[in-house]
């Protein structure tokens, strides 16, 4: 069966700021020593898997440009741009849709463009068994991570050991991100995997649930296929997606529906959830430091330093994180990295959206 | 007794970079609240002492536009360039040799642009009584700031109590920076001073020193005062100059010489010696921080934050100094405020000087 992909991009994740910007969130980012940006290598990654012509960016049209400029290769009619953001369900609708109207059925990968998959090949080989659970019927298959520890910032997959197809088991439920406590009850108990957010399945089997649980949504978004290659397809696809509500493909579909199955998968995924993160990607100096730009560092430890051209010189420091662009300049202890949020609400209550 | 002033501003100090370049030493910086710079107030202190058309200011060559710009009511002609820097004694010396030019006898006052003094009356009452002893025969006038902790980073004066003269005690002799047990003592012995760096004396008194201890730079000296006005004048001091052995006032002159009185003072003596100075001339807000320039502050103590214009983020931070500049950025810890030095042996070594 036809194999596509839709490669969620509309993320405006912050906890790269100031690398990261409105104007250029995470996804465009390179955060690794290759220079590739997240979202190149999100494709780069399937491209054995999936042909270029069937890989689709759901984005927010601000970034159609961003991502015009980033993969080149890619059809600009697969660059589907939501007007405004509605959260997951939506922007999977309209992939869903617009697969839909070139193929009689296929299969689908819903994936993440932020985050990374260190073993490619052996996240291509998850995704082709979980393409093998996903022709059968109408599962929905989504992607577990085992837990290595208890993290309270992730959802989780309570699983069904019992009913399982290949490798994969039978959802039992899924749970929003814990409290220490429960996350260390959810890691002792086995019966939990991190929630990825990457699913696989039918065209078909997506609509028809959309059609059973979220008849509105399905309405607007076949008014949106409707009009595809029409004079009315921009007022169209603005005028129903101001009316979607925001919901999440979790809370729309996933915890509603039945046959849903998860597949343990252990590819070396990571979220890049925060600058810490460059200590995974990067090689660290014999000082443990990451060092990205024009540094000069004295009993310097510890640090993750990126910069540009200017000269930076950093002496005496141990544990921070210290990021330098054009207009800004962030330097954060590692210990506050989930408060440089509270930098962003600052700027944001005093109207200086310029630096966000 | 006509009193003049030269005031030393060649100095080419580090320990404030990357606010002070090699192209604006500390002296033409601003490091208190109300905007002017050291050598500003160095002059505006004296002023109801001293006319400023009986000023000079000794510096090198590179720095007149410099002092030009921050002090445009000085007499062009008072700004004394040293073709090469070679210490003070050669700068005094040149200093010396203007005034005895226009003036039979005077009253000179050799101060250094650098420094603050907290209370200028105070300091102008220490002034006027060191001119009434360096009035009586050749005597040569210091001022000594009484310790108040054990201070390694200065020279020390030690007086003998028994000698003296109004206020001023007979100087014993000069010591060199000691090590900490050593100004333990000197704290504890109550027989020692800070050597300030600041001297008074008759232009006649200090030049009769250079003819009997220091005869090659006095002749030198001759030379280059005979040539002022004429059209050798800029070769003769090049000339001269590059002869000059580079010989500090306290070592060439006040360790040997006779007649030598450091005056107690209590000004309020600053050095400005690092960039820890700026809590003592800036208030720290409720977070102990001191801050100049564009910042947004989270969870941030006791730091000092110069910036200009580029916002800046300061998250989780303790104790730091942040100095951003156009193209360079330092971050220290205060407590290796010392080894900001390192980073411009660095700067040297790679060659690199466009950044110093």
């Amino acid at each position: 069966m036809k194999k596509t992909a839709l490669v969620m991009a509309g993320g405006r994740g912050e906890r790269f700021w100031p690398y990261s910007r409105r104007n250029r969130p995470k996804q465009f980012l390179s955060l690794t020593p290759d220079g590739k940006t997240l979202l190149q290598l999100a494709v780069e990654r399937i491209l054995p898997l999936v042909n270029i012509e069937d890989i689709y960016v759901g984005t927010h049209a601000d970034y159609r440009g961003l991502v015009r400029h980033q993969l080149p290769d890619l059809p600009q009619e697969n660059i589907l741009c939501e007007p405004v953001g509605r959260n997951t369900a939506p922007c999977i609708g309209l992939g869903a849709m617009h697969i839909a109207r070139k193929h009689q059925d296929a299969l689908m990968l819903v994936l993440s463009s932020d985050h990374l998959a260190k073993y490619a090949p052996i996240f291509r080989d998850t995704l082709s068994e979980a393409c093998q659970i996903a022709m059968k019927g109408d599962n929905l298959v989504t992607l577990g991570i085992p837990p290595d520890y208890p993290e309270t910032g992730y959802g989780y997959i309570k699983f069904n050991s019992e009913i399982s197809q290949g490798h994969a088991f039978s959802v039992d439920h899924f749970v929003e991100k814990p409290d220490l406590e429960t996350a260390k009850q959810y890691l002792r108990s086995a019966e939990y995997l991190w929630n990825s957010g990457m699913f696989i399945w039918k065209v078909s089997s997506i609509l028809s649930r959309f059609r059973q649980l979220m008849p509105e949504l399905y309405a607007g978004l076949l008014r949106i296929q409707a009009a595809i290659g029409t004079e009315s397809q921009t007022r169209t696809l603005q005028h129903e997606f101001a009316q979607f509500e925001s919901v999440s493909i979790d809370y729309g579909i996933m915890e509603k529906a039945s046959n849903i199955y998860v597949l343990p998968s252990s590819f070396g995924w990571d979220d890049v959830g925060s600058w810490l993160a460059m200590e995974r990607t990067h090689a660290t100096n014999e000082s443990g430091n990451v060092v990205r730009g024009n540094f000069v560092t004295i009993s310097t430890q510890n640090c993750i330093l990126q910069g540009g051209d200017k000269l930076i010189a950093t002496v005496g420091l141990k544990n921070l994180i210290v990021v330098d662009t054009q207009d800004t300049l962030l330097i954060c202890d590692k210990e506050n990295a989930q408060d440089i949020k509270k930098v962003l609400e600052n700027l944001r209550i005093c109207n200086r959206t310029e630096y966000m």
